[in-house]
């Protein structure tokens, strides 16, 4: 190792002399790379509190599907601001939308949740 | 409602008349304001893959400890860049960090990911 080598690391992490073994052998497999893009996307997308509370409604609503007219008022923001929310739900695939009446309706995607918890509960 | 009222909302979304019930029961409690923030800030710390993959590596690694000088080369990221991710880990509650000799070494936070991904189950 050189100097040059040393001014990339910090001192609590610069690389130990070669005969000291610091690879410790994992005990599963991890999460491939493009694994973690997917995961990392979805979880992104419930990373918010206002999404968390839609998502949260949403689910606790019968049938898991709830009218937009239900959404606004708890979560204190403004229609366009949910609206907003609802789409990256609907993008990420949480939810899925669908027109009765006057009113939206918004569905929670059987699994979806579970699968984005899936990364947290094998990791 | 007014004209001026029907600007605020989307054609889609617009109020019902007041005649029309449009408020659904709610099945179960949903996630409060405050548990919501909390839970969001958890999620924000590993909605990124780079984040997913390191967790994910301590997670494997024998005790659920490792050292940094095995997370580096997995991710194929700068030694600073893994660092401050490292850093994002512990301020969320993920990781701990300790030093022995010349390496630092990384500990999974018993339940943390567990309590990360309670929302996602539970709502």
């Amino acid at each position: 190792m050189t100097l040059t080598d040393l001014t990339l690391v910090t001192r609590d992490e610069a690389a130990a002399p070669a005969a000291v073994a610091c690879c410790g052998p994992l005990t599963r497999e991890t999460i491939s790379a493009a694994d973690a893009e997917v995961f990392a996307r979805r979880l992104k997308a419930l990373a918010d509190p206002a999404r968390l509370r839609l998502v949260s409604i949403v689910a606790a609503s019968d049938g898991q599907e709830a009218c937009v007219c239900d959404l606004i008022e708890p979560v204190g923001l403004s229609q366009p601001t949910v609206s907003h929310h609802l789409k990256i739900l609907m993008d990420a695939g949480f939810l899925t939308r669908s027109k009765r009446g006057t009113w939206a309706y918004y569905k929670l995607v059987p699994g979806s949740l579970d699968a984005a918890a899936a990364p947290l509960v094998t990791v």
